[in-house]
């Protein structure tokens, strides 16, 4: 028998609870062992609840208790989730987590400790909720060199903007109605704003190249700015418009970033709607894979943290090298005012003015001032728009 | 190090000699372990390979060479493939394959071997060629009970609707063209009539259940009777026709099936479209998940036997028996005849002799004589069709 605590007893974390005991023969059936839950830390008293005698205030508790060798920690977060998982890691146990802001913050270090120990220290739930994409990367894709990673990843500013693009809703209006169903949060910053996202694709990219992405070299935009008139443009062009995001590997050089993005309909992340989450792999071998599915919920990320358990306890709880990454690679990034992008632009210049300044570009039909250019630099991008006299708005084109 | 051995050098085995060359390094740095080919079987001569030496025309070598510890075989069908393959588990090898008729065919008495060897026999490649499906199924999902399991797993068939969709050709115009383009073989009788489908969702539901379902269980129809007008009708109605190979799992008792289906737009199988596979899976807690890629092809079929050998070469190739399944349960099967399905029909009637005889049907929009049923099992279907006097198509519809 393997006995675990769980850490944080919100929704994640009652989530993996429900699972470990109502899917407790298919677990044993699977893993050819037994996981019962001996604690449950949590601030909070829960004394209706049938296991009360579970819950402990105190993390030492589960530290100092040798029969217990997995945790499953669902408290979110970077400061005590921290103190918790580094101590249950540095007495021997394996930590299973769903905790981005942790890992993309902190794995370098908690991945150096459970290597230390030869513990686990797992994290599918992570990245995209129940889909998989931490072991298909690292395992499936692993005869493959990643070329690209692209995904839409926040389930939250996939609502918004697929209520703008079916709807033709203003930002302001598809977040009210986000926040009415519980996709947004009152305060929906880190999801609006790309943080979220950005946590996301640093954990995927430093896994991709096993250095860490740090995230603030991920130049983060969020959808903000995004207007009902760039969506309507945008599904002229055949396009919708989603929050990406991507990092290019190249030479063993990354760019990575965080921006909205114009979709074109051959692209399988196209049509990827509502709370929907999508993450398009590319590889030198396999080409573009894509894994699809509910990126956040209760039980869509409950089930990816018991997966991983599961996977500890087959495997005894072993650090595997291949699930983590070690400090930032000496010139890892490469410079990105060199990546070259096509951009929509929307702006109040006529027709011709744009056509002095820009070359080759290709106007939206029906709309005068709306256009995408060619494939150019940042810079050369802001010289051009500079001499144009300013725009309203630039989204990048995926390719 | 690693030595190994390949069996079969044509397009997928000379994959698997390319990447494990091409790739050794980023291989090495992955397992910690150097993976190197000792021998590859083929009855041909490659007088002109850079390692002519390697070539072998007798299995036996290989079996009686201890020191070759893992072996991938690509050679297709079930005569002589089956026959090496248990001679390599049977002196204690592990084997990676691609064979999806093998392992639909053969696959319950090859686990018992690598069971009783406790050495690994692996199919990642066998479904869905380089986009992960096996791993995920069994380790990201190990929480869920799956419920249900839909694939378009087929490049050939989806290419040919694929373009009767996009520019209405019938099956016979779009057939010659993937024939032309080399999407379809001469002989298409695999890929047009399901059986291929058919070996893949067998191995799905098979790994999904952990017992065997038999591939002469599952009803298989093709798309050799779909129409131009059908696929017309289709679009008129929001939907895309595809051939599914599905199981839906309940109380632990499947109904498996291969055939064309109405897929709506808003399902994510509803948009993959030429020579892309991808397959849906519905977990109890995950919900719906979605793996998408190109299905078949050198290099992604390679990459997935390679991703298989570096597992093994990790792992030490031990037994794992969430990658095997065992005989056919005892009333595995729940009785066909009893399954709900709304079909899309086509027929000459008038819209009044339909409806005399369906109750609440729906007309697509503009063509009074095609119509979509509620839902009712076979049968009921069945006697209704027979007092309306015959139908042109009857196509399932995806729920």
């Amino acid at each position: 028998m393997t006995k675990m605590a769980i850490m944080g007893y919100g929704v994640v974390g009652s989530g993996v609870y429900d699972i470990v005991t109502k899917n407790a023969d298919t677990i044993t059936d699977k893993t050819g062992d037994e996981l019962k839950v001996k604690y449950i830390l949590d601030i909070r008293d829960f004394d209706d609840h049938p296991e009360k005698h579970l819950f402990v205030k105190d993390a030492d508790i589960i530290a100092a208790d040798d029969e217990v060798t997995l945790v499953a920690e669902a408290m979110g977060g970077a400061t005590f989730a921290y103190e918790f998982t580094k101590k249950m890691l540095l007495v021997g146990k394996s930590v299973v987590t769903s905790n981005k802001e942790l890992v993309s913050k902190k794995g370098t270090e908690l991945f150096r400790i459970a290597k230390e120990k030869n513990v686990s220290y797992m994290f599918e739930a992570s990245v995209g909720g129940g889909i998989p994409i931490i072991r298909p990367l690292v395992n499936c894709l692993a005869a493959n060199r990643i070329q690209g990673i692209y995904g839409i990843m926040n389930g939250t500013t996939n609502y918004i903007l697929t209520k703008m693009f079916k709807e033709n809703q203003s930002f302001d209006v598809a977040l009210s109605d986000a926040k009415r169903l519980g996709y947004a949060e009152q305060d929906p910053t880190a999801d609006v704003e790309g943080f979220d996202t950005m946590r996301k694709i640093s954990i995927l990219t430093s896994l991709a190249t096993g250095w860490k992405a740090e995230c603030d070299k991920i130049p983060t935009e969020g959808i903000t700015k995004i207007s009902a008139e760039d969506v309507a443009c945008a599904e002229k062009l055949g396009c919708s418009v989603k929050l990406i995001g991507y990092s290019k590997i190249v030479n063993g050089k990354v760019t990575a970033r965080v921006c909205p993005m114009l979709i074109p309909s051959d692209c399988p992340l196209y049509g990827v709607e509502d709370v929907f989450n999508a993450i398009l792999v590319k590889g030198d071998m396999v080409g573009d894979v894509m894994m699809y599915g509910r990126g956040a919920g209760k039980e869509a990320t409950a089930s990816a943290i018991v997966g991983d358990l599961m996977d500890v306890v087959r495997h005894k709880g072993v650090f595997d090298k291949n699930f983590s990454w070690d400090e930032e690679a000496e010139n890892g990034f490469a410079d990105s005012s060199d990546e070259l992008n096509a951009f929509f632009v929307r702006c109040e210049k006529t027709k011709a003015e744009i056509e002095k300044v820009f070359n080759n570009v290709k106007f939206v039909n029906g709309c005068d001032n709306a256009f995408v250019t060619e494939e150019m630099t940042e810079k050369e991008f802001e010289v051009k728009t500079a001499s144009l006299g300013g725009i309203l708005s630039k989204i990048r084109v995926y390719k």
